[in-house]
């Protein structure tokens, strides 16, 4: 591993030692959250926690000072009072550390004398190559390593690996402000760039771009340090994995409190929308979709175009899904001869899109086999590239049916597929959506939100179509 | 009670006699579990099952056919084969029944055989003043009295009573497709219309508005029958409760699949649009709005302007927040010089809106007064019109000091407040949405719908003041 490339932002997730430098007051300390965070991750590299204070925490030696600590150091993570910090960090540069994520704040978030502390760590950085994340961030986290700098208290003890690299400016992208076990998101990286005083957005972007356990970005942005640096990032990441954005400041007004929160300059919005969408960059609106839609990349093939079926339990959802579908620019698809003649045998009903199972299932016997012989016949029509399919959660009994069924009908199919999961009990919901998420198919508990990861996901075949022929 | 009248639909809601025609199977048959839901959910009234085959069932004696049951009947419920209802609608009216639920299918959504069936139920009612919901519904439900028509089996015990009327025309808006209970949805009337032969979606409009238990109508409608008296009857009711629609076709694609689904004329979409905004109807966009915009109506008071506080813990979230104000029709409130000055005084970083409780918090010795004191600062200021906070979930021990807070900032408080949840795990989030469900205060999963559920307030405020003004 090459960690002297200026340009090389591994030591940030994938640092071999650590220095944590920050109190170790076992009731709260950040510096002890964060160790104490770390050791529950499984962390696999090693831990130095820097304290004049201490001389031993977590069953950890502490050092008084980084300079004391005798291995090299790659990272270190620095939560201390904001007038310590250029200190600090001068000392890890001279101490050889390739990274510094100061989770301090205070810093250009806080008015003009928090400003110039910043041009501090910016020059020193400069100066040193060390580059720094933050101030003002909770940080990285990755789940290949069980690295996570978070210094507040993370209540569950493992979140699921996956292609999704998760990334903000702001402190709620991070394990202590969602439920990432729970929802089964997942995850290969997470990001907070705080008040991005050196790593930026763009240099995210290229470090993720090469990551290969990271097959999606959803990326949080309230302003960009370098447009034209990003732009240019954005067209050459998204040639090679979506790049979703969710960019607050649609309005004018929401523009305006995005500058004053980050102290920068939010910049013209119409300009930053156009740039974004020539770059081959997608747009989200809401944090809901933001958490959810990327699941679509992870585990499903791109559909090769944008003609949907959607198998439904209820006609009048069936036919709400439709105007989520056309919204999302995606197309009903028509079926095939064939296909019509399989599902009118089923029954003459099912023979339309969306395909309504509604008032078949409760005259049938055994309503499963019948799920899956729409499901499979619907899959194999040339003239669908994409499905959204509907399950009860109803026990848990069905659980392990639904999984055979989707076992049997997805092999060979190169087509994505997304599930909306409804049911009369949310525990039941969540556990099916987590079952089926196992089993590497998005599961979403709105319809609409299922079939606008598969519309993302058309818009994204698009663009990656057309990064080729250029 | 005078259920002579032909427009008074009671007997649809709050029989004192129910029929149910249907199969008595216990392994699931429609009649049977209809009858069992009723008494699970404790139904005030008298039930008498109708069916040749059997002499006594749950517990109840049973009658070869209605003109055998001794007592007057208010309601009957028909579960049966399609070719047999006909004959026992006209049996319910020989007996005197005032109203009768066709649960069956098979009808006008099932081709032309169906549709000239449908046509006797239509010509009988005429005849006879029986009025008729369906067919191809699951009926109704009253929380007051414990009536549940829905003949399929139905998973929890009881479900929360409050002030929201769910109508719809499909079987999703029914105890047996949403998480009613663990989502604590303050429900007073449920109603699927099914196809519509006789009673419409404008009957059921003018019996809510009468309904004292209904301060909020939920109405999902694919067709309109009669278009004059819906738009009418929206114009009137609107004047006194808040009519949402959730109305699916707004492409054109999903305007033909209601076509075809409903086997009525969808209509032209831009025409509707124009007249239920006319009328003072609200257009909802999603079924996740559907259930949960409705919550807002139920406990608070309508906003006197537009002008929204919102508190978070995160700075990203409070500037992404904006934009969804500012789309709903709200203005971000700019705080009196008062209200700045009591915000300053915790923390200068606090005195603007958003107010970002991100930085402050982890600073803080106990946050929990800092939090009330925000928030009492907040509602106070004459500047602010309704207030969207924040709650962390964490581990239920705070739930009742959070109670607390709201008790005594709200005392005196003529204003609305949404509540964003979030947290870590799905279980103590949802847990403290109902503690929070509990108070009154409507909670969401997403801080976006809690401030359009705002949102929407105002709006209905501002269609209130006009109607008064007509």
């Amino acid at each position: 591993m090459d960690l002297h490339t200026n340009t090389d932002l591994r030591a940030f997730f994938e640092p071999r030692a650590i220095a944590v430098i920050g109190s170790l007051n076992e009731w709260g300390g950040l510096g002890y959250t964060a160790i104490k965070n770390m050791h529950r991750f499984n962390f696999t590299g090693r831990i130095y926690p820097v304290n004049p204070s201490y001389k031993e925490a977590l069953g950890l030696r502490v050092y008084p000072d980084v300079n004391s600590v005798e291995d090299p150091i790659d990272l270190a993570i620095v939560i201390t009072p904001k007038q310590t910090v250029p200190g600090i960090i001068d000392q890890c540069a001279h101490k050889g550390a390739k990274a510094a994520i100061v989770v301090s704040d205070g810093f250009a978030e806080a008015g003009e004398a928090g400003a110039l502390l910043q041009k501090q760590l910016v020059e020193i950085s400069r100066r040193t190559g060390l580059r720094i994340i933050g101030p003002n961030t909770i940080g990285t986290l990755n789940t290949q390593n069980g690295l996570v700098t978070n210094p507040y208290f993370i209540s569950y003890d493992k979140i699921h690996k996956g292609g999704i690299a998760y990334c903000s400016q702001s402190g709620i992208v991070g394990a202590q402000g969602q439920p990432l076990n729970d929802q089964a998101y997942p995850i290969s990286k997470m990001c907070d760039l705080g008040n991005k005083c050196d790593v930026n957005e763009g240099d995210l972007l290229n470090y993720l771009a090469n990551d290969s356990e990271t097959s999606v970005i959803a990326m949080h942005i309230e302003d960009v340090k370098d447009g034209h640096q990003f732009i240019d990032t954005v067209q050459k990441v998204a040639a090679r994995k979506p790049v979703l954005l969710l960019k607050p400041g649609r309005t004018e007004r929401g523009s305006k409190a995005s500058a004053s929160h980050t102290g920068s300059l939010a910049g013209n919005e119409r300009i930053y929308d156009a740039a974004f969408k020539q770059a081959g960059a997608i747009r989200l609106n809401t944090w809901r979709e933001f958490w959810e839609i990327p699941r679509i990349f992870v585990n499903q093939p791109l559909p090769r175009g944008n003609r949907i079926a959607i198998i439904t339990f209820t006609g009048g959802i069936g036919v709400a899904s439709v105007d989520a579908a056309e919204e999302g620019g995606l197309a009903m698809a028509d079926f095939s001869p064939a296909t019509v003649s399989k599902l009118s045998k089923l029954s003459p009903q099912l023979a339309s899109n969306p395909v309504d199972l509604g008032p078949i299932i409760p005259v049938t016997d055994d309503p499963l086999p019948l799920l899956e012989q729409t499901i499979a016949a619907v899959l194999d029509d040339p003239n669908v590239d994409c499905v959204t399919a509907t399950l009860y959660a109803s026990t848990g009994a069905e659980t392990p049916i639904y999984m055979d069924i989707f076992d049997r009908v997805m092999k060979n199919v190169t087509k994505p597929v997304s599930i909306w999961i409804y049911g009369t009990e949310l525990a039941a919901i969540e556990e099916l959506s987590r079952q089926v998420q196992g089993r590497g198919l998005p599961a979403y508990f709105d319809i609409e939100l299922a079939i606008k990861a598969l519309a993302t996901a058309a818009r994204y075949s698009r663009i990656k179509k057309q990064n080729v022929t250029i």
